[in-house]
């Protein structure tokens, strides 16, 4: 999954111009309830697990740091839609909030081990713990790997339950339970859909020759379903929003769910490694299909780039030559002024007379900030 | 997760002693609904996913193939507690059942992942398929393997993100469905936990020498509560019982989930292949940690044992000879009587006056056809 950027922050209060503002000290103060009802769900999880194997407890407590640090979009989207509505961030909806943190926890670490990683946020994941765990005691590598696998697919499956299963005891009436959960299912079902055209791609058995369009529709469903159009649209639901709301909300987070993953792909690639806290080798040594290759394999100098893509010993420098490549082949440019076209058809389409003023200028500014940190 | 085993069948119309039969025709029709649900189900997955990469459609149509010719063991025992309790298996309990049913699928496919299987009930699984599909189209073994287990994780996923979601929907009062959902949420948990202690055993990360009563604690967790008592109390509530009824339910299904496995881990060595459909070398050659190996390690002819197990080119001839060791040391003879002592505790516990007589009549005939069909 998109880990949206460090950088990504709500801006701070916003004014709008009817003088309705979103109230965005409220939000951070809802963001700490929900902050304390994560905690309290692990606490009795641990608790709970305490019956049972050592090993148990130890993955709930590995499942709890993977939950944990994380940047809270997707309850921020939600909780910034539900008070630019109206809303009074009810218990329902930190309890939305919750539910959407689970389901991103679980995403990365299938994810992760989907594509074998161990390490995410610079430490070792629920896999690479219980793998470390593992030859600690004496266990080669194949039985760490093993065992740390299926550590980390266990972790995920717990929390992924538990996603739909704390969203449905919100305290709200039918209609509105069957509509929150048809809106994360729907979530689910898309971010499925795109992970797994994401590997497609990556396993080259995908496309032939994926073109930007197939790189774009798979990021659209990886990441910008349940990360941004779903949050947004739960937080109107709980705000009593009608679909005049909802469909808007919805286009809206589709597009800036691709600007934030342009914006990666050329953080990715042209970023300050300082700033970033990410390598600018790794997406070029794993081959991966972004929309900067997407768009270099229709230009003359796509030999260049096929040469040195997806080598696992590329050198800095000669990524560094690669990067070159792809700004003179015109690449960089074209990204980057797609992101500015995904983030402005976002903003236009929040000029309508069903969204507050106040919530429109919030969002603006969220859509803005996918342009202003690859500036 | 154990497959209960083919032959276990609820047995025909049972007649109470008082004359209050459970109407077993009735539930037959009633599973007929459930499958009908299921079908449609899926159905509606694969037409929403042919908006998305083909990919996507395929890996649909693998998880219905996933779902069906199983034996809706789980589905029957709540519809069996249901209509032996006076409930009319009305669309609550229908719905119910294809959530179990669901959940039963996932934890198939993501079980078949930890442990690298490709094949279940005799037919390439979700991962075995996509691999397949993967090396015709040109991919190595490595690429097709890491296809083939994306595909079954997410697959799995989807399925373990249906079953509450589905029973979330079940037209209940609100303290019904917090308690069905709390039903299943333990269930989800006890049997993560039970799956890891499984991987733990196999991978020689748990107990040194893991005695009986860690192998059968793996078994009661992985197996009994999310496949016997999770939907007998599920069926109960639904009919609206206590906790009267409750609680006698969960500890029959414990001791009758425990004897499941304990015929299964006899038939694994002792078995006649052509009744069980199972090759008896197979538990012997993966090592195993079962009921007759825990057993065996206390005894004199432990080395003899542990000489053969777990080596995968054990020869027939050798497996037999093994088979007479455990049946030598005593391991059969003590198995045989744990799993009647589990079916006649299991029995004992439906003698109150809480279990209506057609009810407890019923589920003694399920608890003694483990003992039957290892007879």
């Amino acid at each position: 999954m998109t880990q949206l950027h460090p950088q990504t922050r709500i801006p701070e209060r916003e004014t709008a111009g009817d003088g309705t503002a979103v109230d965005t000290a409220a939000i951070d103060a809802d963001l700490r309830k929900v902050e304390d009802r994560l905690g309290r769900y692990f606490a009795d999880r641990l608790h709970a697990a305490a019956g049972f194997d050592p090993a148990y407890r130890r993955l709930w407590a590995s499942a709890r740091e993977a939950a944990d640090g994380g940047k809270r979009i997707r309850p921020r989207f939600l909780l910034t839609a539900h008070r630019g509505l109206g809303g009074g961030a009810d218990d329902a909806a930190i309890t939305a909030g919750v539910a959407y943190e689970l389901l991103h926890t679980a995403f990365l670490l299938h994810d992760d081990v989907i594509d074998g990683d161990t390490i995410r946020r610079g430490r070792p994941n629920v896999a690479g713990a219980f793998a470390a765990d593992a030859t600690a005691r004496g266990a080669d590598a194949a039985r760490g790997r093993r065992w740390g696998e299926a550590g980390a697919i266990l972790a995920g499956d717990l929390l992924l339950h538990a996603a739909p299963s704390v969203l449905a005891r919100a305290d709200v009436d039918e209609w509105t339970r069957e509509r929150l959960l048809d809106i994360l299912d729907h979530g689910v079902f898309v971010t499925a859909a795109g992970e797994l055209s994401d590997v497609a791609l990556a396993e080259r058995l995908g496309p032939a020759h994926p073109a930007l369009e197939d790189v774009l529709a798979m990021t659209e469903h990886k990441t910008a379903a349940y990360s941004v159009s779903g949050p947004l649209m739960t937080g109107a639901v709980l705000a009593g929003a009608g679909e005049d709301v909802l469909t808007p909300l919805a286009e809206f987070g589709r597009l800036v769910g691709i600007a934030f993953q342009l914006g990666d792909d050329l953080l990715g690639v042209f970023g300050a490694e300082d700033v970033t806290g990410k390598s600018i080798v790794s997406d070029l040594r794993q081959g991966k299909e972004t929309s900067l290759i997407a768009y270099a394999r229709g230009t003359a100098r796509w030999q260049e780039v096929a040469h040195s893509l997806g080598r696992g010993d590329l050198a800095p420098g000669e990524a560094g030559r690669l990067a070159t490549v792809l700004e003179e082949c015109g690449a960089r440019r074209f990204v980057e002024r797609l992101l500015e076209q995904h983030v402005e058809s976002a903003v236009a389409v929040l000029a309508t007379p069903s969204i507050p003023s106040g919530l429109a200028e919030t969002l603006t500014g969220v859509a803005r900030s996918c342009i202003g940190r690859i500036a």
